[in-house]
């Protein structure tokens, strides 16, 4: 078998026992018997009563004596009366949910497909050389990827947040096995989105290969030049990824967040309810925003930097002799993601079979201790794959220039060429460690990102307790202190991005930053999991609350939605994190594409594009923040409207399907503004303006938009968590006078934080390696056509 | 009369007939008779109970019939039973403001009189030569200028603002009078900070021409490149006024905003007071606030700016052959701010004697006539100043190469010195007209940013009644579209910018962007006048309030403070718009004095200094915000503690100075932190890591900054005046049930804003101001000793 086999095999491989692994916990999380039997796990019929809260009735009486007629509560027995009853109401209540989400998905689904089919025209006409469709054919089939791990990734939260919800019922061992159901869902997705991904790209790339490289090039620059432009075709999946990811997540995060916003107001401010109180019209919409919105969305996002670091890597690894020259070696990025794969399914063991999670504190700690684990063991089987597949040293060139010199040349001779691949070498000695330095900066960089993100939103450490402190003194104090803790948190992802940007750039330039970039993104199926896990216990919470449960329950899915909390920002951080590195190493390319040479902002063009370029990131938070308030002002319209119905006619019904229709119907409508901002920005720029002002323009919304993300994630995380805090009362007790007072003014910082954390942080993300992909792939219109107002 | 002598005459004259203009100015105000006579202007005794309020005492009754007792308020009688009792009041009142600004800023100035030696130390060491001191000089005497500027403007705003109350109270013509009086308030301190700002420079640049050009140089080349040293040095001028202006904005800001936020949270949100209630403890800290926050902060933010931006000017304009020989061109950059004097004396009239302001409509629009007539009028005054003094056209030439070149040749002739030149040309045949292009760019850009930042604070337009509407649905959506609202308003300013950059840059370079900003900075008199009228007005109203002058009273002070939040936010929409050119010229000088050529940013170091400058804004944000928010919170016990006091003992009168001892010992202790983070970053940057470092991180700051200044400054001020569109009834009527809850979350979202547009927005524009001009000073020092860890 050839190295190439072996290579193709080695990928292969991974991607295969990835999705075997997800289909196998798929079939785990099946044995949860929900729907189907009953007195599963001792959820016998002795614990009913135990578990099944008691309904009350509000009655009057008329006092005889006095004349004066008062209302009082009286109990009328459990909600439930059998099992049977409580996986019926729990199947009703997921179905609605899985219902709202198809639909919204399906909705969605038509619009993308409209514009795919309009941007694919956009594409061939101006990027594609006539006749030919490689990045259109790419862009498609990235955008059809996306589409179906968005719908995959949301099918699976759907079944397993109900499983979850069932499998807290159980008296003793409850939060342990509702924790390994949730951690289990969050695992399908990442096992299953990174595999497929990977498979692919790797199809892909060797259907390309095998095509685009039939004509054999008469020397070896020619060759090098023509496996960059491949690459570069390539990028078309990259972005076919990018581009979904962003509808799903502005559409998603819309949607998710004016359902959240406007159950919150309308409910738990103005009518004093429980979260997820099932009087509230507004929950369903809720619970069904977390799956489309950081589930759908989240795994199209991370999908799309993973199909763009490897774009990245593989168009600059193009620019050096010695890996043009070796085909194993070209594979070298995507057998990072194949090694991860294979790291992460041992990892995942250690929380679903090794660590045992039977107290709450447990539950943050278990999923900590799987970022640590993965990053632990990639750390020699990355330096043992470099050490393998690597040369020894290798060289970049500047491509353009060794061309010019080969073009020169009347009769060219192989000492020719190799005096013009000499004379143009950019990057000496590389050495295969460098290359691994690079790849274990962004690896351990992502995880430093973690912990400091979970210092920052998680209540175990001070600086969320301070934000629930300052809501002693209002809701106002809270918000200050809140986005002051955002910014602060800004700092240290910053210094470790700017610290593996300094080291990865200067020891192999762009294919450093790429490398990075992939290093960090070589746990991505744990990144997923403990990120699906969110809003999986998330909606298992709300579940508990709707088919009235008792406390008890509630707590234990409670316990795990908090810790979900924090591991949704981690995840976020991760996301930023590797959305910069992505950013910046498709910039590397867009430069090469665009045969810039250097980027210098002192020149007119360059830095008005950097000033430009950092204040998108602004106005498009701004489009979505705004559209969130939009819309969930129309929700909390619309609650409030029932509750006044409800108050009129005790058996009033909430009528869900309208505030899943409110929330569909903004959502569509305001995904479209932000997001043909962001794609259509470096276009036009690049055809007014020209190539020099893009590459400022990508600086600029690259360093701006990653404090903005960060900031947004981690003061939504804090205020949520914050709010969670006080809940538990850990500050007050709920007997205490200022209780009610202290927890509004949570609920309002962490309704302010919704759309930050939910909606316009994560966007950012993709508004950051949208535009540089979108630069990349139309890098040679730009050059081509490019300024046609100033040159 | 040679052209130098005439050039000095110009500025001396403007300057002079500035300050005349200023004392006369504070003559007129002086009319204003608080504590000399009585019946002023009509206020005669017959007028008195019209407009002075009824004071109430709470009485218990015993009704004997039911055995119950109760209580009622009864009136009592007026407030005040003679003008001469009015008077007394006021003058008590308006002493302890003063009292307690002076008091806050002697103990300021005595822990930066500390700073400043330790600083003018490190200076004296690290940047002038042995044996020298021109740096530490103009250090020294830059920062003695702002602290006079920053006394001056708060003594004439605690002079202005009781008059201005006094004047209100008249019953016929108050509105015109008390605007009247006001706006001169404003306007004393805008002439006579920048007579002051211009003269003292003039005077110190021909001290240093005289002194440090005492050896002639042999050629022309070593004359440019003395005189480009000597302007380096100047820039210590500069940079002093940038110091004391950061800690003036920050110590100010966070006093200011911890008294405001925490009187407006246990005032009005807590207790249902109105602003500026007297039993309200922390209202006179409130005031005093505004005096050395707004007033004194701001003055010396300004100075800096113009003190920078000429100093910048001066420095590019050295490596020009032909301004270099002429050193009338030379003065050119203090001309433009001459002219700028002349013009606005006129424009002034405009508000004072044609304009008349009866109706409360007018008050903004005449403060915006202000700054569109100045604006036209300097249009042509500019063109001619252009036309005459600068030659026909001029080169500039890289300084560093041309020396180069010259010291290689063994016997120098006055031939081989023009090869030289010519040789090194980097930007040839810049006309006098580009010069005048720039300036206007700049100006012009000035006051769009200024319109723009108008309809975005304004309530008279409808963003901010977007905001004020989202208050119905409460206190989370309206920060959730004032946020939005202030991301949005970053697109124009930042436009206009790009705009202005890009032209001043192609046409003259750095000389180009130096000229913008005095461009924009051009009417910086006016400019100033109408922002310290915002604060004079607000504290009018304040002591309106404070000595029980009737609704009719206080309806027309908040008429006048209404516009003044809007002035106030174009006052900073201006200062920030200006930070940004002035920094960049400074960025561009420091780039020449580093001799660094270029600045790309495909290098490890310089992206990741480009990255970590970002970051730089939120961290700062970070600091001053919570700063504020701990304050605040420290304030809102003390309030909270003196309404127990008084609900015990009702003859307990509110200890004021508690409180201004608390807003004092936050302010001073909080401003030491940030203050040393923004000057220090630069400087272990470059000693670490090297000039290039630094280039990144200047971008990063400028570009990150500006947006985050912008936005935070607007989403401030539509909070504001979305709460005073509520409490002027314009959403609903007092009487609605739903008014309470409404204001109520109008105010939270007003005190959010509070420490975002007073204290950390402004603070920012020296941020970026400062770590530039910091840079520049330091530029030899990196030079020659940085880069020690990376080279």
């Amino acid at each position: 078998m050839s190295g190439t086999e072996m290579a193709y095999l080695y990928i292969g491989a991974s991607a295969v026992v990835g999705l075997i692994y997800g289909v196998v916990l798929i079939l785990v999380l099946a044995r949860v018997p929900v729907g189907e039997e009953r007195g599963y796990h001792g959820n016998d019929e002795r614990h009913l009563k135990d578990m099944i809260g008691i309904k009350t009735e509000t009655k009057t009486r008329h006092n005889h004596h006095t004349g004066e007629t008062d209302t009082y509560e009286e109990e009328v027995g459990p909600y439930h009366d059998s099992w049977e009853q409580v996986v019926w109401t729990l199947n009703k209540i997921a179905t609605a949910v899985s219902n709202g989400a198809i639909a919204f998905l399906k909705e969605e689904y038509k619009i993308l497909a409209v514009f795919i089919v309009i941007f694919a025209i956009i594409i061939a006409t101006l990027v594609d050389e006539l006749g030919t469709f490689w990045t259109t054919g790419a862009f498609v089939l990235g955008a059809l990827t996306s589409i179906v791990s968005g719908y995959i990734g949301m099918k699976v939260a759907v079944f397993s947040n109900c499983r979850t919800a069932y499998s807290a019922i159980n008296k003793e061992h409850g939060l342990t096995r509702a924790f390994r159901v949730a951690f289990r869902g969050g695992a399908v997705l990442g096992f299953i989105l990174t595999s497929l991904g990977l498979l692919n790209l790797a199809i892909l790339l060797s259907i390309y290969h095998y095509f685009y490289l039939n004509d054999s090039d008469e020397n070896d620059i020619k060759r090098q030049e023509t496996l960059r432009k491949l690459y570069e075709n390539l990028a078309g999946y990259g972005l076919g990824g990018s581009t979904i990811a962003m509808f799903g997540r502005v559409g998603g995060g819309i949607y998710t967040k004016a359902a959240d916003v406007g159950a919150d107001l309308a409910g738990k401010v103005e009518a004093g309810l429980e979260e997820d109180d099932p009087r509230n019209a507004a929950t369903i919409a809720d619970n069904v925003g977390d799956n489309v919105g950081d589930i759908a969305g989240m795994g199209s996002d991370l999908f799309g930097s993973f199909a763009e670091s490897t774009c990245a890597a593989l168009v600059v690894s193009a620019t050096s002799p010695q890996i043009a020259d070796n085909y194993v070696a070209m594979l070298f990025p995507l057998m990072i993601s194949a090694t991860g794969i294979f790291v992460c399914i041992i990892t995942s063991f250690f929380a679903t079979h090794i660590m045992e999670v039977d107290k709450p504190e447990k539950i943050e700690k278990t999923l900590k201790y799987q970022l640590i684990i993965s990053t632990i063991l990639l750390t020699p089987a990355l330096w043992a794959l470099s050490w393998y597949i690597l040369p020894r040293t290798f060289d970049f060139i500047d491509i353009h220039k060794a061309i010019e010199c080969a073009d020169k040349i009347v009769n060219i001779t192989n000492t020719d060429i190799q005096t013009c691949i000499t004379d143009n070498i950019h990057l000496h000695d590389v050495q295969y460690w460098h290359a691994f330095v690079c790849i274990i900066c962004g690896l351990w960089s992502g995880l430093i990102i973690g912990f400091i993100t979970e210092y920052y939103t998680s209540h175990s450490y001070s600086p969320v307790r301070e934000v629930a402190e300052s809501c002693r003194t209002g809701a106002a104090t809270d918000i200050i202190y809140g986005l002051a803790l955002g910014y602060l948190s800004c700092i240290v992802p910053t210094i470790c991005l700017g610290v593996t940007i300094y080291f990865s750039f200067k020891l192999s330039s762009m294919y450093g930053i790429a490398l990075a970039a992939l290093g960090m993104l070589s746990n991505l199926a744990i990144a997923l999991a403990i990120d699906g896990y969110g809003p999986i216990s998330d909606n298992a919470g709300g579940m508990v609350e709707m088919i009235h449960l008792k406390k008890e329950v509630r707590a234990k899915t409670d316990a795990l939605d908090a810790a979900g909390n924090t591991t949704a920002a981690i995840g976020k951080g991760f996301a930023i994190g590797s959305a910069a590195l992505v950013s910046l190493a498709l910039f590397g390319a867009f430069i090469t594409r665009a045969n810039l040479g250097e980027v210098n902002i002192l020149q007119p063009l360059q830095f008005a594009g950097l000033l430009v370029g950092a204040m998108l990131p602004y106005a498009f938070s701004a489009f979505t923040m705004k559209s969130v308030g939009k819309a969930a002002n129309q929700m909390v319209m619309e609650v409030r409207r029932q509750f006044q119905e409800m108050h009129k006619n005790p058996s009033y019904e909430p009528e869900y399907e309208k505030c899943v229709a409110i929330s569909t119907q903004a959502a569509l409508k305001e995904m479209i503004l932000p997001g043909c901002m962001v794609i259509f920005t470096p276009i036009v720029t690049g055809f007014l303006f020209g190539s020099n002002a893009v590459a400022g323009l990508l600086a600029g919304i690259l360093v701006s938009g990653v404090q903005m993300a960060t900031s947004s994630a981690n003061s939504g995380g804090a205020w949520d968590n914050a709010k969670k805090y006080i809940e538990g009362e850990n500050l007050v007790k709920k007997s205490d006078p200022s209780f009610k007072e202290i927890k509004a003014a949570a609920v309002t910082g962490d309704t302010v934080g919704d759309p930050m954390k939910d909606t316009s942080g994560p966007s950012l993300n993709i508004l950051v390696k949208l535009s540089a992909i979108i630069s990349l792939v139309f890098g040679g219109f730009f050059a081509k056509y490019g300024g046609i107002i100033v040159a």
